[in-house]
């Protein structure tokens, strides 16, 4: 069965997860994403890539930030974008997703960018759509952010250079995290020799050791070491449910302070896909410290994202 | 007393509805969009006929899928778009309709696009508007909804060619329907010989013989040999008041299934303004069936926009 | 101490507030805006001074006519707009202000265009961006409003051109305006020699006296002699407060009237920043008459947030 996300000729012409994705692929769009990266400096910041082209932010589930970024990186392009709040629209009309879907192609959209509460919303739509046109998943349900992914491998790569010596630490709700899917599919992808994700049990996954992850419950032990460190956000609906004791307790056990970022190797680098909750996952004077890359990842992010959208569009 | 959508010179200069609309008229915006359709396959979709003018989108009621035609009809223009939700802004605050108006007149608009619940709105605008400033109707309470109607007949004209020997039957709630009004007004004014109004009783407004509307509460019987079924959308407040007995029952009598469409000619095509209620007022096998022609409407409806877009700010 | 608002060359690179900007900055704001005012008269309205740049509409409070105002002016700079409602996004998720800033920031943002309920929200947002970024105050609580106040003082030099002659009374509700506020230390700046409030006691707040400006509570002997009259909006939450007896009562002793406006000088000028509640502050003939100047200080706005926007994204 082939790959849903590549044509015939095997180029990417949706992206939805990184899962599946052959490793010659995520390289062509970190070093499509390097070649935009200084554009940001140049008085004009803009490529004519997709001009004329029309971009549909389609977000069923709303995410002002993702949205923009997605908007910036399409205008940069130059394409016509959309922004569609879709659940105040036909949704509400009782009509299906697929015909939304169809009624959008026929206005000849040429790529959708994709939000959706529902795991798997985003293939749905890609199965359907005509072949002109390209989907990007920009987070479904609990399953994949891929540009998410995407944009922590480009950090990495960027200040690490070489995935094959790294180990690389993830940490806290790696249960209902779709950024923690997207990583681990994508570092083990890259050749990262050693994936590991600490958190309490409450939120560890089943399967982990099957994707090759190594497994913490103590934040000390899985910190040692390690060049890279990947925080999650913790959604403050967890903390309010019955697996968390309180935000005091899982900031003692799993908030990145200074000493226990201390335990990883010295110039290893804090990443955070935002929005932080300070005191909660990540102390301030480490999101505020000289080891956080946490806003260079949202200026690669931009350069990712168009990178993705240039790559399929153009497949 | 002179039609208030024509300038002196008799070009069209607002479009608010197809009612009292010459046939030359019609038929211009019908030719100016065909020279658009074959954009849509060309790389750039963009011609700069209104660069540099301002497209205010004055959504009263809000609809995200119309919203969106116009939108992307005034960027392929390369017009600068504004979408405006008026509900949540100077309304809230006390202001009234014409000085709302004139506000954003005196930013310098080309053309308001004007969305409203209330029927004349559209109208009250245009009569208040400087000459500079354009009005177009995009639905207004049960008023009109004129390029719908005209997108309507550019999907006529294109896959019948010729209006003068067609019986076109529009099916379903015509009593709240602007998009009934404005096609009946404009397969009128086009020279088609019979058309057709099916419903029951409760759904059918009086005096749609006096505008040369032939009347059926009998499906069958309605269907016989036409060339064209517009089929309307059932609002879902309809059914849960007292006009009708229930969706079921409706879908029974009322419903398009493909035993219906075989009453009608071979070669008839299927319409419908979208959003559909599958299973209410047309069966699955129907819409996407090959006799549908629906997302073709949607389109064509770019191209109509386009059409009356560059003809009113050229007037 | 620097002025916040100025660079080191004594520059404009933010405009947080009328207050404490010199003369002649406030002179180089209008004489820019006067050169983008003949742009209306243009078949196409844009400069390409801004394109490339990216200008984020942050609006922490709600104003689709402001907002508009600022993309208006944006779009005809040739920049890219970026609207974002941020009550709706990441302050929900309980981010803070800077880290919502930081991370627009990293997405390569040019300007800032900020509303906000608090005031003091602006300055602290300049004093936190990195040097290529600007930010533009669209009003902060009851504090400023500055291109509402430097928008009037461009309609004031229009029609009398020579400040150093006038009496210029602000009527209403001065104690809440940020717009009251930001026109009085315009027009003392600018050398109005005549500045008078007019308000019930309840509306005006203590200290005007020392900046200058003199204090009525009587309407008619506050506007003998004036050559402009400011009208205030009549926020509709104080008439329903402790602070006025009632809408009537209000309008019959500091409603605009023909009559009251008799007692101005014949060639006196009527403004109002709009939204205008006609028969609480202001008289329909009035707001409709030949000395009302009310629309022509919203199209002057767009010159004005043109020439401000330009001018701090040069700097």
């Amino acid at each position: 069965m082939r790959n849903p996300q590549l044509n015939s000729n095997g180029e990417l012409t949706h992206l939805l997860t990184v899962e599946g994705l052959p490793r010659d692929i995520l390289t062509h769009i970190l070093d499509t994403a390097e070649s935009f990266v200084p554009l940001a400096d140049r008085e004009i910041k803009k490529v004519p890539l997709l001009r004329g082209k029309s971009v549909f932010n389609l977000f069923f589930e709303n995410s002002t930030r993702t949205r923009t970024t997605f908007e910036i990186a399409a205008k940069r392009l130059s394409a016509d974008v959309y922004n569609l709040n879709i659940s105040a629209s036909s949704a509400s009309k009782g009509e299906s997703l697929l015909d939304t879907i169809n009624n959008l192609s026929a206005m000849q959209a040429d790529l959708f960018v994709v939000r959706h509460a529902s795991s798997g919303a985003p293939h749905l739509i890609a199965r359907h759509v005509a072949p002109h046109v390209h989907v990007i998943n920009a987070g479904d349900g609990r399953h994949a952010h891929p540009t998410q992914g995407l944009l922590d491998m480009y950090t990495i790569r960027h200040y690490k250079k070489d995935f094959s010596q790294l180990t690389v630490a993830i940490v806290g709700d790696i249960l209902h995290s779709r950024v923690a899917r997207s990583d681990i599919h994508a570092l083990t992808t890259l050749g990262v020799p050693e994936v590991r994700a600490i958190g309490p049990l409450t939120l560890l996954p089943s399967g982990l050791e099957q994707m090759g992850v190594r497994v913490f419950t103590n934040m000390a032990e899985g910190l040692k070491g390690v060049d890279v460190i990947i925080m999650l956000r913790l959604q403050n609906e967890r903390m309010r449910g019955a697996l968390l004791p309180s935000a005091q307790e899982y900031f003692k056990h799993y908030g990145l302070t200074q000493e226990k970022l201390a335990l990883a190797k010295p110039d290893a680098i804090v990443m955070h896909p935002g929005p932080m909750n300070r005191g909660v996952e990540i102390d301030s004077s480490v999101a505020d410290g000289k080891q956080a890359v946490i806003l260079n990842q949202v200026t690669f992010g931009i350069a990712v994202r168009m990178a993705v959208m240039s790559i399929v569009a153009g497949a």
